[in-house]
């Protein structure tokens, strides 16, 4: 076995070692390098990147052309060939490739999770936010795509963002749309993206340009990752699509090779670990992108036009509460909610829009001192309708409102961002009704039969 | 245009008007014959049943040979034809059929919802509950397939139902095992049947016979109803299945061809109104109902057998709350749970499992104060995984009992069930990580992967 006798080679303080080490150093290959692995029958081409500490120690990690990190485990007999000298990867030796000025200028702004997470090679330590440098580093395509300018807004899990940072977030997009910028992608943690994404859509009205929030289910440190191809579709929606909406960019399905562009008010996670863990429920997609070329997925979109003013309205109501309805629910937590000043409650009931009978009266005196209480289905997908049963018609009566097809998580945001904008309980009412973002979709879609289930 | 003098014909009264009324009179038909109607270059088949009074004036209801009930919209130069006189539908004129003696004897209870309530055709007023008579009519392929003695256990709206519900359901059904039946149906509202059928799972174990759950999602006087394919799914499988477990019987897509026989703590309604509302959730059906043949999808599952000694525990906890977690949740609602002596929280917790560090404060009191909290998640889908983030870490050290891959309203139902059962935490604790009805799933299925989106 090969070894350096002054300290680790490169080649170990990015993790390699076993067999793997010796195979790569056998073939004189570094990290950067294009090399080309065959094992068991197969070969793989790419560029070798560091590899974690986690996972098998005969793993050799590449980052493939379609953008996309695979790990093959070597054994004995397996080829190693060394076929190109590539760009080192940024996060071993930083540099900003040249920008091309024909290319559009997408900002990415970070919010902090997963993807912005990456597990620094040579300490160990998790870094929280990614630079520019980074990213060029571990997904050197993007400067073929867009000038990207980074900035770290916020190094939070996204579990700890709240309403606050959804205006702060809303007010730094209007700046750079000020700023004249092409595109703007938000790099956030998956677990309330969707959440955020609704609240940017209710904010942000008027757009210009899109802004494609993105994430990833798996750091890019792993060889897994969605990370590279998740952010390659979002900074080529931001810097070149037709639409000019709040989106959601993330793997369509566990195969790497589309991303699906979800409408921020329609979009849910709906794993906990898989790649394709956003869907589109009671709707479309608004776009995919297949090698880099966007396929728009409908003709019902908003504009990218330069020229147009954005119409910021970036404040929310912290005081609306999220209730969702089960057997035995005790309706005194209604109660509470209005004895400590909640204005909104957003009602998860079940079915086509029920909660008990025993909960009415609760509900009733809600709505007697002024909280406003609108209604989505914990079913999640379809429409609630709130005149087929007595249930139904007896809350309508009671002066509950229903929110049709909307998302409860979308509801819920609706309703802080209403109550945001105004206090008379009048306009509440009528912008809860009016379709703001794209949260109702049209009863008369066909396909919207198909977007449910697994047919 | 063909009028009787004296009142209104049983055609009228059946709620046949315009054209169809005219078409059926020519062709000298009444409600219970076999009819053929040609319209639009299309033939059908099937007896003639009442009309609602709601859908298309010129619809014509036919019940196929499959079970199901189609509407056909007639119009001028339509062909219809009497091709035999039938059997008339009982809700005319009841009359219990002869029963087979070397059939299975099932007993079908019924607690009300959407299946066990009917317009009657004479009076237009909702009658909330089936008789065995009613069922007969409605579906008389039955009499083949079961002796069917029926009980009105309830006539509730399933959202009005409690866990109290739950524990005189589960008596009763032990005191028909007891009888020795050899299968039971509970005809129940869709909105909660889901917490239901996960509530008796836990509360009736070793199981000598099969439990079904059956709903419907459009009542049984409309064209488009499900519920005669659903019961006649449900009684099949009840009174033969090789399995004695507590399913869940439904639809499987919107063809009326097949019949998911679900677990009951693996199944949710997803959707508010497609008859394909239950999904089986990281698992598979138990079985699938196909031209009255059971197929066993699984060789995972509890046998029949009618030695077994059922182990009824019917008691459940009413003191248990879901709290949903949500961007700027104010964490002040567990508080109120835990000063108004709840002793359990179900959290149903973004992604892999987490809440925001806001709440942590919150938790950690209520723990101390020796409620029990546990967690699932709301991406529905997936596992809770803990030990991934340093959010999920922290709350592992708070005490936060982690639920897997149970889904939240199975969570809920455990936890109201297992405090039902003790009052010792230790046992609590150790209760809700056994397996108690295959609420968890075994990581190592294969098949798990592909029970997730439209794949």
């Amino acid at each position: 076995m090969i070894k350096r006798d002054l300290g680790m080679s490169e080649l170990e303080s990015s993790g390699y070692k076993c067999i793997a080490l010796r195979l790569l150093q056998e073939a004189n290959c570094q990290v950067g390098d294009i090399i080309c692995i065959t094992s068991k029958g197969k070969t793989y081409e790419g560029i070798l990147i560091p590899r974690s500490e986690l996972g098998n120690a005969t793993n050799i990690i590449i980052k493939m052309k379609n953008g996309y990190n695979v790990g093959i485990a070597v054994s004995e007999g397996d080829i190693i060939e060394k076929v190109g000298v590539g760009t080192k990867p940024m996060f071993v030796s930083p540099a900003l490739p040249e920008q091309n000025s024909v290319l559009p200028h997408v900002v990415l702004m970070s919010t902090g999770g997963t993807i912005a997470s990456r597990v620094d090679y040579r300490t160990g330590a998790v870094r929280s936010a990614i630079s520019a440098s980074d990213l060029y580093g571990v997904v050197p395509e993007l400067s073929e795509i867009a000038r990207v300018d980074t900035e770290i807004v916020f190094s939070l899990y996204s579990e700890n963002l709240t309403p606050k940072n959804w205006t702060e977030l809303a007010q730094k997009v209007a700046d750079y749309i000020k700023q004249g910028v092409d595109g703007i992608v938000i790099a956030h943690g998956t677990d309330t993206m969707g959440y955020t994404a609704a609240a940017l859509s209710f904010a942000l009205q008027n757009l210009p340009i899109p802004v494609i929030f993105v994430g990833a289910q798996r750091s890019s440190d792993r060889p897994s990752s969605d990370a590279a191809t998740n952010l390659i579709g979002a900074v080529k929606t931001a810097g070149e699509a037709s639409f000019a909406e709040v989106g959601l960019a993330m793997h369509e399905t566990i195969s790497d090779s589309v991303i699906a562009v979800h409408r921020g008010v329609k979009v849910r996670k709906c794993h906990t670990s898989r790649r394709d863990t956003f869907k589109s429920i009671n709707g479309f997609p608004i776009a995919k992108v297949l090698n880099q070329e966007i396929i728009l997925q409908t003709h019902d979109y908003q504009r990218r036009d330069c020229s147009k003013q954005l119409i910021l309205k970036p404040d929310f109501c912290e005081k609306v509460a999220l209730v969702k309805f089960y057997p035995g629910m005790d309706s005194s937590v209604i109660d509470f909610y209005v004895n400590h000043g909640f204005r909104g409650i957003l009602l998860e009931g079940s079915g086509l829009g029920h909660v008990s009978m025993f909960c009415f009266e609760a509900i009733k005196n809600a709505i007697a001192k002024g909280v406003i209480v609108a209604l989505a289905s914990q079913c999640i997908w379809g429409r609630v309708n709130m005149n087929v049963y007595d249930t139904g018609r007896d809350l309508l009566n009671l002066g509950v409102i229903p929110l049709d097809d909307v998302l409860p998580e979308t509801g819920l945001v609706k309703l802080m961002w209403t109550l945001g904008q105004t206090s008379d309980i009048k306009e509440v009412k009528q912008l809860l009704k009016i379709n703001i973002a794209g949260e109702f979709t049209s009863r008369t879609l066909p396909q919207e039969k198909t977007a449910y289930g697994a047919q």
